[in-house]
């Protein structure tokens, strides 16, 4: 069903025909990298339009090939082969959709493909691992479409089990919300229907396990922002946010008195029929919380078409393209991470910073804490922290960017503690682990220029400690102001820095 | 006197051993980009330290070779050729310079050399019209140091005069203001003494004539400041301001008390001198405004290290150099400012754009307006604002920074009004000038895959109609959905859109 690994085409499109909506993506690719150019979607509700003897109507034809007819503008003159084109559940649907098909590539001028479920499990998949962190442990992701609803668990770039259900929030709500009223009885109809279906695959899922739940869809995504509207979490999916949900809406009553954050009014309508659906998922598989994902479906379909699909840590390459595009120093930036290192082996037990986590921010912030240089040298340390947070970096989350950029922006001049007590709990820890990288990069102040000596550090609760060799400070006075002028910063968040 | 162009050094760095301070910027040289790396200086004040037997005082010396301890750590391991050193006035005047070479010789590991004023002189032009707007007519640069000025005038990357005078804000501190206290006796006392300096070149200097003056100093930096923090123009070094500034000089009455913008507590005790000699340069040449230029000798000595020296265009060189950095789309870019530029000729008389400025900057942000895709696609323009705002673009001013970074921040989205009235008496031109440019990228939406027809455009006082050759629009329905949306937003800014 893939096509094959595509020739190296520059410009590169997926269409996505959901039963929701479509949607198309254009990106450049660029040895291996792909950036999105343009990102245009239309509310389509094919789903909508499919009658009980499965035929799609003609008004939901005619609402699918108008959006089409915009896409088309943007990607005739694209070669065969830079463009995929994938239609999902909808379309699996209807009997009729050979005439739609027909007219869909007459327009695009490129080959339509329905895919089966597995295969758009297998493709949301590829997405999700290619754009979000590289876990160790195995991970469910479940995207909720209009009118299925795909589940896969997989461990790191492999998918190991791939499910597709025939329930969706487009589906669900032309058959228990149709005229808009939330009542008890309807959500209870359409929470037990999702229940009856996912009693096909429960056990299996769970006999697999997993450590960590991912939701890729707009109505997880949607789900995650009204509950933290709601004053619950921060974004994510949690049970006891989806209950209070689930009773706000039926205070609420009415589809057209929806007013929560993140649910944009299109999504309204179908929005009752999507949280039944999570409640059902959430309840079957007993998840506690569930993050969303930005990659899915189409992002899958791009990576598949640039041929990108397994073994690879999608940290390191972000990070590696990243100090590539900023022409970081690379043979600085591998002293400092050295540094940084052995003086964290040196201080962790002592700073309580034993934790791999806290290494590896460490380490990546060493490797990119010089990218704002290629902006300016004036205040190059928050350009830099502005690029990481800001940036698409595919395999961090949200926190882990905000972290690396609170490291990076504290890597010189003052130690924003403000802005790391703000953000976090854990801001005593990460001003330690900021003196170390900042320990590291005044060390190699010279960039390699000269032979470095050992030198100790003692870790007090308060304080650093460095012992250099007998006299070497005194014989290499850059590093011995260097170190002056440190201490002073670090007297400004409580830290005594002593060097001898 | 100039070492003949370098060989590739990855990493190059400059010092200069001023008669106020000394400084040394370290660089990265990439494919003829500096990139600056690292800046120290330290006010070491050699001229102050020569006696009226012209020899440099031991306790000069030595403020001079500790500073230097600190510079050689992070170029001892430089290769020869990497490194240039030039000793400017109190190096040229002290007898016992010798002494002091060969010392700072043996710290660094690199050759010290003294150079003549005019040859300092070509330096910082060098530095100066590499790093400042290339404008058509000729320009005078002024650059007061601690014991010499230096004069140039030039015209593009030439100099065409270059004079250097023995006055200097160290020196005429030694000899007018000693002990600190600021009188009328005494000012006017220094201020002649630089109107007989002068009377030596003002002639030559008035006879070529100049359509710009820059300063390219410390002195004209804090001038300009502190004239500003009076109330007084925008950071330019202006007669009025300068006036007064001497006023409020002359009743603090003591450099202690000094306590002006910009003014840094290390320069207070020449600062008296150097608005005096300032004064007697405005008053000779009948300046009217100065503006301060950030390049100067080190940044010319960066530039001769690395061979560049002539003709070329520094701001189409920066321009380009951030389209490559961020991997702009160079054809898309191209269509962009092509159209742009032909929807401007359609529309400038009537919009009251009839100028080469405006005409400039229109072309300047079509080709960089997708800069902020290479960061992420979400809210792109914004980044791509950032990035143009804050980086450092040899050849722009600070101004037209700005207003490029305003016109890419509006290329899409809604046009943010407010802050365009908020920088400029302009903003209305700012306001059509974004309209244009939209116009063009949303013309070239589909990014070439498509041959696009002629458009005719007719602006009125607050509206553009497009007239497409007939059924055209009909039949390309994303153009058509996309001018639709455009017209919604330009209605935001008070403009009419229309389309047929």
């Amino acid at each position: 069903m893939p096509s094959a690994p595509a020739k190296h085409f520059p410009l590169i499109a997926a269409i996505d025909l959901g039963s929701n909506s479509f949607h198309m993506v254009l990106a450049k690719a660029d040895r291996g990298e792909i950036r999105i150019l343009e990102r245009i979607g239309d509310k389509v509700q094919l789903a909508a339009g499919i009658d009980e003897n499965r035929q799609l109507s003609a008004e939901a034809m005619q609402r699918g090939l108008d959006c089409l007819r915009l896409f088309a503008q943007m990607i005739n003159g694209l070669p065969q082969g830079a463009v995929r084109i994938v239609g999902t559940n909808a379309l699996r649907e209807a009997r009729n959709r050979g005439d739609f098909i027909r007219q869909a590539e007459a327009i695009l001028g490129h080959p339509v493909d329905v895919i089966s479920g597995r295969e758009e499990a297998r493709l949301i998949y590829l997405g999700v691992s290619q754009t979000s962190p590289d876990v160790p442990g195995k991970r469910l992701v479940v995207d909720i479409g209009g009118g299925s609803t795909e589940f896969i668990i997989g461990q790191r770039f492999e998918p190991l089990l791939r499910e597709s259900l025939q329930m969706g929030c487009v589906s669900f709500t032309q058959r228990y919300f149709r005229d808009g009223k939330i009542t008890s009885a309807r959500y209870a109809q359409a929470y037990t229907a999702a229940r009856l279906e996912l009693m096909g695959i429960e056990h299996a899922l769970r006999r697999l396990g997993w450590q960590e739940a991912l939701g890729a869809s707009g109505t997880i995504r949607a789900v995650g922002l009204a509950i933290r509207g709601e004053g619950n979490g921060n974004g994510e999916v949690n049970p006891q946010g989806l209950k209070l949900l689930k009773i706000r809406l039926l205070k609420l009553g009415d589809v057209e008195r929806i007013d929560l954050d993140g649910v944009k009014p299109d999504r309204r309508a179908i929005f009752p029929a999507g949280v039944a659906i999570l409640e059902a998922i959430y309840d079957a598989l007993e998840l506690d919380q569930m993050l969303h994902s930005e990659g899915a479906l189409r992002e899958g379909v791009l990576y598949d078409l640039i041929g990108r699909q397994h073994h690879e840590d999608v940290r390191e390459r972000t990070l590696g393209s990243l100090m590539e595009r900023y022409h970081v120093d690379l043979e600085q930036a591998a002293r400092v991470e050295a540094k940084a290192l052995s003086a964290y082996e040196q201080v962790a037990d002592a700073w309580d910073l034993r934790d791999e986590a806290w290494k590896e921010l460490l380490t990546w912030a060493a490797r990119v804490h010089e990218i704002g240089l290629d902006i300016a040298h004036y205040h190059y340390h928050k350009h830099g922290a502005y690029l990481i947070e800001h940036s698409d970096l595919a395999g961090f989350s949200r926190q882990d960017q905000q972290m690396l950029a609170l490291l990076v922006r504290g890597h010189r001049r003052n130690i924003p503690r403000d802005k790391y007590v703000e953000f976090t709990a854990d801001s005593d820890k990460l001003v330690r682990l900021c003196i170390l990288l900042r320990f590291a990069i005044l060390f190699h102040h010279i960039r390699g220029t000269q032979e470095m000596p050992k030198v100790q550090l003692k870790a007090g609760r308060r304080s650093l400690e460095m012992v250099f060799p007998d006299g070497w400070l005194e014989n290499n006075p850059l590093t011995q102001a260097d170190f002056a002028q440190e201490a002073e910063w670090l007297a400004r968040v409580g830290y005594q820095l002593k060097a001898r």
